[in-house]
């Protein structure tokens, strides 16, 4: 970038605020060549497909975010956030100028709060002991039912508590706003607590989801666990999906090698079994994925995953190599 | 906000434009928690919905401007304004990048013209006496007729006359484009004039609208005037709308009381009249809201609307928390 | 511009990155009045229309861009672009946030790869011989065949060399990711190769379409060649479109006139003749337009342009003045 930088004014210009603030512009761009075959018992034609493609280690971004400090610890928070295709530049959800996030709160000693739209409380856990960092190279894709769970519903209201000694929690309730004459509005509600202390993580997660108040709940729970060695970084998870009579558990082991300061490599596999109407299910799912950083924000990556369902003898699999850029 | 931040660079990149410049990035974040029933009159289902929901002090949105001083007081400007829903992300009006306004034009002594999409002269005056806040606690909402005015129509010419001794006005121009063999092209055409010194405001403004050449012309009209007295600002108006035979005309009186440097009440009280073909309807609101301002940018607030129809005793009902933070 | 502007912070706030880093915010407002009637063989319905619309010189867009260091004559790029319509706030292509160009990669002094959807090699220089400033005054306008290419296909790769004594070349692929059990997938393949040293430039484009695997390939040949004599530019050049039977050919001649440092007059003939299934047709096109610098980044234009198919004498025309501005 050149020397002779202009700065930018951030004024706001709206009726009662007149102050001078800074806004934050952050983005990351995430793209990959490679071959992918999506199994066709989780929709896909089964075919082999070359593919320019993106978001392999993280999903393609740009957002506004800020912070007001009001004072005596307390700030005022806003994020907005976009995703989309770097592929295409088609929007991440259709008609949704953000369709990440986009929500406005506080935050100070008593923890923080959000209103409007957000990742909820479960989805802050859901990856955390997810091998190959956690990207579209992981053991669980195509493994887990979990996966199926709403990561950002609207209408939401968030809160996470402070660390207290290590651990921490955080609550997320979102309104269905689908209220009928005969039907009450859905819901979905979701809780984590932690424990990240030293080389130890441990995370439970539990979300519900009721699309009406007449539908069936559907249940969520996952518990991750990671510890690290130093040499390794040992990964390990147990997820449970229930709805009505339908149950789906799964569970995860990988570990993160650390070859150098620049790369990484990590690796796993991850297994699922569920009751499904169409005949009980297994799925297995194998991923390996290593970065190469080229500098703090910018990283080569390279990986491969594979799933399966057992009985249908099912299989889908992605071979990629990628940038990861982010500003 | 750190003090080490980092400059923005912001350079022109295309083919004639070279120069360095600044551009603006401002936006407000508005998200509330509240309860509301739409009456049936206005499209509602007549049930009270549990929400959390955005914009009721001001709508959500992000924007760029920019100006570029030419020399003997002539400026270039440009506005690219994105409206949208912080509760759930969407944009504001589906397929627009830039929902609210996107224009470019010039200023100096002789006044301002914008080219392209912007707010009509009419709805520069139209809220102005508007008591809680010309907000979705206003009384106004479901009241009156006029609300259904074009207030941003697109392919638009706009002038601001300068200010001349208190007294200025503003034009606009929209043009259908619908133009077909047998169907001149519509027209939206909109004008106000307004003194503003001292503690008086008065404004007055007039548009009119046809889908297309041969559609009926639709007039609306408002009269609005407003008085500080120190202790409280006194708010009122009048509105009409006129189109065939149809008539519906409103009033609106209330006032702004400033408790304290920090805390606002507003309040008031909406009536209109009207022919309409399912028979002569009176409507009546009831608005008052509450603003606490935490700093110059960031304002908590709380308010609750009514409104009814009395020839149907149908009503409706808003009573929300929330916060207005702009940046 | 003001002395007294805030820094804006851009700080990268994913998982890995965590860098400061600098983000360009860039963009084009491109506004006019005229009055168009598109041409009935163009798709038109040969009405003239007054209009207030957008982009007559460039397309307007805003995006961000930024560039990292990683050393070594290494660097790593982004730009995400969206184009949008001025009059109306409308999106460029329904649903894509980006739907211009959005791309991440890496320049050296091997040249420059890009990931993602941009421009094509051959639309690199397609426009480079195109009088009255390659807008929508210019002469090819409802003439050339070739207007149809895709620009900025999706799922691409570009390779850009590095400028080898005035001689440089660019390469781009895009896959079509359609393939079906019997239906192989489509792709658009893209080169071009260009001289510019001293008065002369000289390009040669060439970029073939298919669909789908099954489909007849579409092939686009451009040659544009300018000659700048310092008190004109001239501007010549020759195309050439085969799909199947079908075949047209177009050239066009025009210059460049550098009336004074800030007003330049530039226009030309473009014409074409082709063996559609409609029969042989003929088209023709003049274009004029002038632009009158008030700064390095603010332009007035007016500009003429009329285009004929001379065997059903479908004519159309635009007359327009207006404003670009880039910031």
């Amino acid at each position: 970038m050149k020397k002779s930088l202009v700065a930018l004014a951030v004024m706001a210009v709206s009726g009662i605020a007149s102050a001078q603030s800074s806004v934050t512009l952050y983005g990351i761009a995430d793209a990959w060549v490679g071959s992918q075959k999506v199994p066709v018992y989780a929709g896909g034609n089964g075919l082999r497909q070359t593919k320019i493609d993106g978001g392999a280690i993280s999903g393609n971004r740009f957002g506004f975010m800020g912070s007001e400090d009001l004072g005596g610890g307390l700030k005022a928070n806003f994020l907005f956030e976009q995703g989309f295709n770097i592929d295409n530049g088609s929007q991440l959800v259709a008609g949704q100028m953000f369709g990440r996030q986009s929500y406005v709160g506080f935050s100070g000693g008593f923890g923080e709060v959000r209103v409007g739209k957000m990742w909820t409380a479960y989805d802050d856990i859901n990856g955390a002991a997810n091998s190959a960092f956690d990207s579209a190279f992981s053991p669980n894709n195509y493994v887990w039912a979990s996966t199926g769970y709403n990561a950002n519903p609207g209408n939401s209201l968030y809160y996470a508590s402070p660390d207290l000694g290590g651990f921490s929690g955080a609550f997320s309730y979102s309104l269905g706003e689908n209220k009928t004459a005969t039907v009450k509005a859905g819901n979905v509600s979701s809780a984590h607590i932690k424990y990240a202390g030293g080389p130890l993580y441990v995370g439970l997660g539990y979300q519900t989801e009721k699309t009406t108040g007449n539908a069936t709940r559907a249940k969520f729970t996952r518990l991750n666990a990671t510890y690290d060695l130093g040499v390794a970084k040992l990964l390990a998870g147990y997820g449970r999906f229930a709805s009505g009579n339908e149950r789906t558990t799964d569970w995860s082991i990988g570990a993160d090698f650390p070859v150098s300061s620049a790369l990484t490599v990590s690796g796993g596999f991850a297994r699922s079994k569920d009751n499904a109407a169409a005949g009980n299910q297994r799925r297995t799912g194998v991923g390996l994925a290593t970065m190469y950083a080229l500098s703090k924000r910018t990283s080569l990556y390279a990986g491969v995953q594979t799933s399966k369902q057992t009985n249908s003898n099912s299989k889908g699999s992605l071979y990629a190599v990628g940038v990861r850029h982010a500003f």
